[in-house]
């Protein structure tokens, strides 16, 4: 065995969510903590070397201070994984919020030159400097909530070279760290405006650019919004088998405006995830249901995004009950982006899942960590804490797990862990306004 | 002039809210904020000594580097002034909170000892020093948010002694700072079990015990909670009526469950705050804005507590754009407790007012300041960026004020400062989970 380096010691709570590194909890497995009391983890080389009982680990580690990491009886959770996100992007759109929250229809906004084309616009607009000068923001605001394993979306560019702009920025962050990045190309985010009436050469542009983007390894996923304003099934079905035989994981946006069918097609195709489902119907459900019967490890993962109902004032959720109780495993993301989620926030979306979606806080907690990290790709390198796992932990300033569901509005990650590296979020530099 | 000790520097928007001071900002006023671009603020001995543009400033006031503060092309706000907490508790609900949010029915929460009876029991049975230790960290927590000033209501003693105990740990958290601390004697919080039968003898018990806070000075105002569980209408007329002779101002509980005419009461009586207003119907909005038409300077002020339907999963919100268009003046707060709202974040309000009770952003921060202060009597002394005024200010990290609806889920706050001291929430030290 290694020698540790860093010791973190004395949680009241061990939240380990550990026993689910090779296929996704779910059902009754879904709430499952796997908590230790008084619980302990050894660290070495950025690795978890060892979890146990806080006197164990410091009878066998013999570390100097300065390598000993006291929770003071606060609770130690795996790092969150947040698996849907648009963190790149440029321009504002808290004119239109505000105009939508009193009252604008979205419609209108959109005739206005409003919505995603403005997204769209100032993001084809940005050097990829600044694109990431302003990336680098939300990534230090997500760390601060205690997120260390982040999805990161193409689909402002909608275009070869702004897609392979934003691919280019997600590739940076993640190198820059301390966060894990997974990338995802979204180039079938939208038909964007200049190709609206060419919509089969859209298609073989998005082709030709994920052939690119798979050649320079650039994204490990392939996305596409499967909506009537979208994109077709047909078309959704054409894109996902090319993506697939370039080797891309698969996820979809699905059902989120409406029951369009598109989570029967990610099951049957065997996506990694399938996100929003907010309008998701009987048939869809049972395609899901029928994935994960059928699969010998992992099925579809059901991603749910409950910042956006929040985000624009809307009571719109998805079936998350249902979900669990059919043996669908559940992740939980931000959708972090300008337009209709706009929280860097793990902790606020187990808030809204607690109160809106009905999952339990064990549920929630799993979601944000386990089921994320299968819904990127990473179940068996992160999301729980385990020996062998990347040493990606939180340290919470709470006397137990179930304050992260009840108490709200606060940060409770006093102590960020990202690959055994600690991380005061309090003492980041401040994202610097300039 | 006295000599700036303090020059805070460089806010793309500094939002006064000035100019209402001597009456809170109602109608169109609601949102009027004041602003400042290139903002700066020369602050001597905790007050607020001038403010302007930055070139100005800092041409005539000629510091060195430690008493500059520079916001970096952040927002300068007004401190916040949360109106109506219960911040002084003992005990943890989380999980009859959880069994709600899964649907169990709150009367048989009470029926098995849950609800307000357990915080009364777990009150009544702490030493006031470990209510002053949690409440502590609550303070902290509300700092780290931009809180400068708080009120604090007793209620969970519902007897002489541990009545005046809670008013004890406020006086002392006052005492200790930084926030500011307004206290509210809430004796007529709900009947305790053991006056079931004897309803007459519990109003006199509040009545000797106001008396008493009265002589020693440990509350400004008087709360009533004024409902069909609680007190009725004339039990809540004979007892401000006995306070208000006592020299207390007058808050009340009003119209959260029933329409029961407590708004009318309340604007009657001259009350200062009327708080929750959830079910507030045609003839008690008639009242209250009767009583802002009637009165030469204040008014009635009405407290909007949005995170209480938020924790419960309610969709029961109080009707304030009926309010702010007739005129009346509207605050918020937290409503900070271990039972229906357990956040420490005006912030977080914000976030909910924007996307629940339709107020603008700006509308939102009026109502979190400069009417928050009005609410708890202290118009004149805080709740804006004037001359003459405390120095309490929050530099938050968003390049503009609609950010504060905007985005949401992490602390915008980078520095707070209280009466002239620089706190940066993230150099606190942790609550400290003993």
């Amino acid at each position: 065995m290694p020698n540790a380096d860093l010791l973190i010691i004395n949680a009241a709570e061990l939240v380990t969510c550990a026993g689910f590194s090779h296929s996704p909890a779910r059902g009754a497995d879904q709430g499952r903590l796997g908590i230790i009391e008084a619980g302990a983890v050894a660290v070495a080389d950025g690795r978890i070397l060892e979890v146990g009982a806080t006197a164990d680990l410091l009878t066998r580690h013999n570390l100097p201070t300065d390598q000993v990491l006291d929770a003071h009886g606060g609770v130690i959770l795996p790092g969150f994984v947040d698996a849907h996100t648009h963190l790149v992007f440029a321009g504002d759109r808290s004119a239109e919020w505000e105009s939508r929250m009193q009252g604008k229809p979205y419609l209108e906004i959109l005739r206005e030159g409003g919505g995603i084309q403005s997204t769209v616009e100032a993001t084809r607009a940005a050097s990829q400097d600044d694109l990431l000068a302003n990336a680098r923001k939300w990534m230090r605001r997500c760390l601060a909530g205690g997120t260390t394993t982040v999805e990161i979306k193409s689909g402002y560019g909608l275009n070869r070279d702004d897609e392979l702009k934003m691919l280019e920025v997600a590739r940076q962050l993640g190198a820059e760290g301390p966060i894990a990045v997974v990338a995802t190309y979204l180039g079938a985010h939208v038909v964007p405006s200049d190709y609206k009436d060419r919509r089969s050469e859209y298609l073989d542009l998005v082709e030709s650019t994920a052939r690119e983007v798979a050649q320079r390894n650039l994204a490990r996923f392939f996305d596409v919004f499967c909506e009537e304003e979208a994109f077709t099934l047909a078309e959704t079905e054409r894109l996902l088998g090319f993506a697939q035989d370039l080797g891309f994981g698969l996820k979809l946006h699905a059902e989120q405006f409406t029951a369009f069918g598109a989570a029967g097609l990610a099951a049957q195709m065997g996506a990694t995830s399938v996100d929003h489902l907010e309008r998701l119907d009987d048939e869809g459900l049972a395609a899901l249901k029928k994935s994960v019967a059928l699969s010998s490890t992992k099925g579809t993962v059901a991603v749910l995004l409950p910042a956006v109902a929040f985000h624009l004032g809307l009571d719109r959720n998805p079936p998350a009950r249902r979900l669990i109780e059919s043996g669908v495993p559940v992740a939980l993301a931000t959708d972090l982006n300008p337009g209709s989620a706009f929280t860097p926030s793990m902790p606020m979306v187990i808030t809204l899942a607690t109160r809106r979606l009905g999952l339990t806080t064990a549920e929630s907690i799993m979601a944000a960590t386990i089921n994320g990290a299968h819904a990127v790709g990473l179940g068996a390198e992160t999301g729980s804490i385990e020996p062998g796992k990347r040493a990606d932990l939180i340290v919470c300033d709470i006397p137990h797990h179930k304050w992260l569901g009840y108490a709200f509005g606060w940060n409770p990650a006093r102590t960020v862990i990202v690959g055994g590296a600690v991380i005061i979020p309090e003492r980041l530099p401040g994202p610097g306004l300039d």
